[in-house]
């Protein structure tokens, strides 16, 4: 059951910091993350030119052993691009992308299409990533069966069920799920592991919690959750999306950089209410 | 970690068959079934009336030790009038109930009045009932903490971690799912169990289920809630209220009644349809 | 354009008070109602009995002209008996029915043979009362013409081009919308009318309202909307439901009785709260 | 009344053909449009690079007098760059965007400082595009009131009580529905026009039913909407996105170009069923 993190992507003035970004990787590897998510929703990747994405994944497969590079794009050309360049890095073990996001009208043929040109355009397996609450839409189980070419499916979705019927429709495939509230779920009924957001935060925490579940002990397991769950509730509020920034420094001690707005970095105000908010919830996790 | 049946309530032309509903409990819980759920959402509990509703309650309290008595109503005073004559059976663990249906507009001073009327009225636990989809309106973890006398509740709820903060907030409560496709996640991050409709017709399967939670076999408990899963698809277009009957024909081998309209029976091509669409799962499942 | 009046439905200590009722019809249609809508929502019917149906019945048929009688229920044999019961009543121009409610797991079938058979019941034109926010389904314009026998819709829908879409498919059948803050937009785009729970509150405004889209004044129209809309905004959150009491009180100026719990009645603090947020428009409305 | 085309971004190849785009601008023009909204939703805007989309301005400049340029992006400085870019053409009465899409987990302060960011950003006036069925986020009238700086909105939106908010609260605000399902609605409650899709197939028809409505005459403005709808109906199913440039050579008698992957063109079996399935919509309004 891996633990894969969907890594943020550090901003200096509206500029990737590449090296930071390395150095991030290289911290949590450590502590116990086993692939990363280049370039996805935490990664701000819909927000990154086709040049920033491939630099990312440079970084990133210079420092980690298994990479899954987020390739989506409301351009076929680019995502393709994506999957081409991939191709050159060894640690990449799959690609990944979102269905065409924004626009509401269109079919589901034309959702298929997408993934199977990408099937098409390069020999690495390709990944579905499920995120409806982003995406505005849901390729369920039966849908990315009837696609017929995906190898694997990071679902962000609050329904585990729905994830797990990946692996029922298709039990071959790699099957993650997204949400960081269901990590003990996750890890409990068998999935392939989490793609999860706090694995920049508290990537030991997670580590744990999975020990928790291997040796049986739910109670352990559930009370790693509970805090996790509890950092989650304060961050929320803020905009999740630059509150990792925040808590990254807060809980592994070391300044992450910001993203790009409009994804706004937390205000000085929302970074002290954040850091007193998830006091209580560090402590139990005794990092 | 409880079984616990929502049962379903058979009628012929249109009147309680109180002897099967009787035999029917008698059968599951010698099957693995722990405790009966009383005029819920699959015994039709919103559709009966207050006499119904405690002829009911006698049979099962008659033939099942542990019971819960669902005693919701768009009228107060029958709420309560239920909920005293709870009082009358040893058998009765708790009284549940779910927040006014039907009617969108009262705020949230007014659903909570109603379960502190209840809390009242009652020496008996009462429990919340919540079930967004039937009900619409969540009355979640923070809600219920705020009503301040509930002891329990049963949340019918595709988010298992919207299940598991109720446990976080109130570790005192006890906390049941009540989703089929959920029994496995249920059982695994160590809920105090849950309300299956599926106890009305595998509850064996439900028992081994557990089991091989229990035992760490997550493989095995995976198979059996994917053979449920596919229960699930067939009867779900068919009218699942409906369907659940000819379940209990199908997998238990003896007629169960059937529905009251609206809550039309299924007619014979869907029941023949039906028996076909789970022969695999039935042989899955090898009862 | 018929203005038709969901008519209140005044408890006194639990009871109907049965002349309240008719005295209330008889001001609002003597102020510009054309027919009431008898045991709607906001006549809290789904919280009746069938008894008390049938007394609101008769008495709203001792003084109004023209009378819809709203029968929907959970149990068939009911709607049946109240159907029929309403053909003693000249008055009664349709019987109208919500969908079957609360049960989420009802197939199409199931929904289209509820109303047939209501239809084979009455001689009386059976009405669609939809309202997806309170029954959790929508039957819409395809779904309502494949019902075949319905000769008339109440759309409690917020979009008018869903309420249009039945008088496009089905020209000859009566179309109303039901929402209160539509009453402009379906008078402008030529509806047969509303049935509106501001009629018992703000008749006169509703009128002036018709006759200034009749002289096709849309400036005054609006402002008479937006002043209806500003009397929505501050109820809503008190649980309009029971608002609508006060909301009579504030702007007729007699007492109107009480809901039934658990729609429970705004508190004495609500009230005056109400009566101060309502200031503005009642004084822009200058009834 | 205005009728605003959202302008179609004609492909040949991958590139846009900028001819073709000033050719049909001109025509659609010439029928009855008064403005149009460049780089919108229709005209594929967020799937489009910053070149493109000033290219596509300055087309639409040089052909139309009055011009609205969306410029939403998820690089703040893109859209600001946009916006000083549109500050170079007369035409440009408006800048409108899209708050920042894709990401769920932004804060309402988030979206609030994006907008104060593109009004510091620029002299002309900024419009809110209001999308939530793409944006998966809804600025309504009171969240667009707190921003302070914004001038306009176009509203896509079912709910014409929502679109008409904005004008209740902020009267000095120019106010858009951008449903062509609300066309006849829209023009009958008063707002300052429409942002209608169907502007680019059916511009003379739009025409008619403004004139229709101006003088009154609600059953000739509904047959013109309700030929619409079916289009609409129709189209939807296959992609509305796409669908539009095949409708424009339907009805307009041209090539129209096609969108760019993944908005993939209708192949040859849709479009020749589009063409069936609209011809009595087509004799409807006999254009």
């Amino acid at each position: 059951m891996d633990i894969i993190a969907p890594v943020i992507t550090p901003f200096r003035n509206g500029k990737i910091d590449l090296d930071l970004y390395a150095e991030h990787i290289r911290n949590i590897t450590a502590k116990g993350v086993d692939a990363v998510f280049v370039a996805g929703t935490t990664g701000l990747g819909p927000a990154l030119s086709v040049e920033e994405r491939k630099a990312l994944l440079e970084a990133a497969a210079s420092v980690a052993r298994r990479v899954i590079f987020q390739i989506g794009s409301l351009v076929l050309d680019d995502a393709v691009a994506l999957a081409k360049y991939a191709e050159r890095f060894d640690a990449v073990e799959a690609v990944a992308s979102v269905p065409p996001y924004y626009f509401p009208r269109l079919s589901e043929r034309q959702i298929a299409k997408y993934f199977r040109d990408l099937c098409a355009a390069t020999s690495r397996p390709v990944y579905l990533y499920n995120y409806p609450a982003a995406v505005g839409r849901d390729v369920d189980a039966k849908a990315a069966r009837e696609i017929g070419c995906l190898k694997g499916v990071k679902d962000t979705n609050e329904n585990i069920a729905h994830t797990l019927a990946y692996k029922r429709l298709m039990p071959h495939m790699k099957v993650y799920n997204g949400s960081d509230s269901l990590v003990l779920a996750s890890f409990s009924v068998g999935l392939d592991g989490v793609v999860a957001s706090s694995a920049n935060y508290v990537p030991e925490a997670l580590a744990r919690l999975r020990e928790a579940v291997a040796r049986g002990d739910v109670e352990r397991a559930r009370s790693i959750q509970f805090a996790i769950d509890e950092i989650l509730e304060a961050a929320r509020p803020l905009g999740y999306s630059s509150a990792v920034y925040e808590l990254v420094e807060i809980f592994q001690g070391y300044d992450a950089g910001e993203p790009r707005p409009p994804i706004y970095p937390l205000d000085p105000e929302e970074k002290a209410w954040l850091k007193a908010a998830v006091a209580q919830a560090k402590a139990k996790l005794a990092l």
